[in-house]
């Protein structure tokens, strides 16, 4: 039985503030056929970033969200149909896709994926999740053994693969993280040292008693207040890998910033570094290689956060900016 | 004839915002003699530089300036008696002697220095301010030939040398200072290709104007709503040397930082830096024979501003403080 349906996920309106299911609408459309050098994939699983929404704020490294159009997003894909050298029927591919059952797209933006158990891997630890914790902490963040690394968003795709990985370094890591249950997971399941609450309040004096010798490396998810309350426990020659401000994305753009820059980056010498994973991808064979080591030694857990059913992306979007998912968050199409 | 008075400044409040002459009295106390590994020195000239005014806001690099003592400050002095090896009446040396006639400081404090013409030069160019601006721009900044560099306090000791340095170095050279006659003075004389007035408003436009091709590498002394109008015009990988935030000492600490950080960071994939020039001592020699060789073939001019008399030093750094100075302003005593 052969589908004939094309269900797609639109953006119809730009949030200004916090984004809603107002802002999407489900549409149909017919199967598109490939042509000459183009395949017909089959979206598995979609993959859910902050990176979405601010796409939807304006150019960030890609060109800005239209309406009316296809949410774009990234996702495992299998090939139904090919007119492309290389690629045939039941090839695995990442591709950016956009929130649809199908979508054809020319091969050179097709990148065939290994058979990995579970599938889901492919967009966890094996996927950007994996390879910006990687990447990012180890290239820019620089840590050595006997330091300590903090991560916000520390639940998340991103950071309970980082805190995992300071582990393996030989780091003392602090994780900080919404809501005591995240905190306690942290803790109890991933071997994080200590997790702070950022609802809890008093973020300053939790994160000074969590690391009591200061910070050396800040891997930065969020932005705003929590790096605020980093900046002026860093130790000198202290790094922040810049990843993220998903505090910032679901508002309007803030009027300002953290306080304590640059004269504290100044005081303390610290390096400050903005990096996106795309940078890195011709050493991804490698990074890879050494994920899937931590993975079958028990050294790295995966956490994923599946939910079921493209009708429920915009949704799962929705929550994970909310913070309700723990670890990796992807919809099952 | 010998002097038997040993006037003194001393900082008698710190100030809570702007840095008056309130702040300070004039005090005499007889001229101290040296004990074994100690000298007796004799102050020839005084350096004054913003971070005198960051030391009184609390623990910088250095601890924070005490009140009733004599206003801590690096000088270039010479030896008139000494019970230490290895120095003699007649050495000049660089120590942080304070702002008075005499100094009675440990050998292991006072940095011999050689005899240069003029002597001056041993505070500017061949001093704290010509090494901030060698390391800071080529260790830091790290300019490409044909890259565009912007510098802020442009006309002061630092930000005159590190625009020239990246004029050697091929670059596009944007210089912001306060006022057309330091602007026009960075073009006409120091051969700046763009100035801008960053008392003219429109700050903005008028860098995007000067820099059409975006900023790679902003050499930031100021902080606040330059470092703000800088970010946004930032090229891809670009950097940031972090130099100081003197737009930011003369007032209670500031509430908020620029806007677009982190945000801009990540997008654009920014480094920002913080550096002092202690930390690069074990490179002085080379950075000094490479300004020398610069400043002898008249590539690198040198512009210094030198007050007469000690009684005047506070007035010199409330002076230098609101921008009145061009090039290294220091205190003939």
């Amino acid at each position: 039985m052969t589908a004939t349906v094309n269900r797609q996920i639109l953006l119809i309106e730009k949030p200004k503030e916090k984004l809603g299911p107002e802002h999407f609408r489900l549409a149909e459309s017919p199967i598109p056929e490939p042509k000459d050098g183009e395949a017909l994939v089959k979206v598995r699983y979609i993959s859910l970033d902050a990176a979405n929404r601010a796409w939807m704020q304006g150019a960030t490294y890609r060109a800005a969200v239209e309406t009316d159009s296809v949410m774009p997003g990234g996702s495992v894909a299998e090939v139904v149909s090919s007119k492309a050298p290389g690629l045939v029927s039941g090839d695995l591919v990442f591709a950016d896709t956009g929130w649809q059952d199908y979508a054809v797209l020319p091969a050179k933006h097709l990148a065939k994926l290994p058979k990995v158990e579970p599938m889901t891997h492919l967009l966890s630890v094996y996927g950007i999740a994996g390879l910006t914790a990687y990447f990012g902490l180890l290239d820019i963040g620089k840590p050595r053994a006997g330091e300590t690394v903090v991560v916000s968003a520390a639940a998340g795709s991103v950071g309970s693969i980082v805190g995992q990985i300071a582990k393996i370094k030989g780091c003392r890591v602090v994780g900080i993280a919404g809501g005591k249950q995240k905190c306690d997971w942290l803790v109890n399941e991933l071997g994080f040292d200590a997790a702070v609450d950022y609802k809890d309040g008093a973020l300053f004096k939790a994160l000074r008693a969590a690391a009591p010798n200061g910070i050396d490396v800040y891997f930065d998810n969020v932005g705003g207040d929590i790096l605020e309350a980093c900046l002026p426990q860093m130790n000198l020659k202290g790094r922040i890998a810049c990843c993220g401000a998903v505090s910032q994305y679901d508002r309007t753009p803030s009027a300002t910033g953290p306080r304590g820059i640059p004269g504290l980056i100044v005081v303390k010498r610290l390096i400050m570094q903005g990096f996106i994973v795309m940078d890195y991808m011709d050493q991804r064979d490698e990074a890879v290689a050494k994920l899937q080591e931590w993975v079958t030694s028990g050294k790295l857990k995966v956490q994923e956060d599946v939910i079921d059913g493209l009708e429920n992306t915009p949704q799962a979007l929705i929550g994970l900016l909310a913070g309700e998912n723990r670890g990796k968050r992807m919809v099952k199409v």
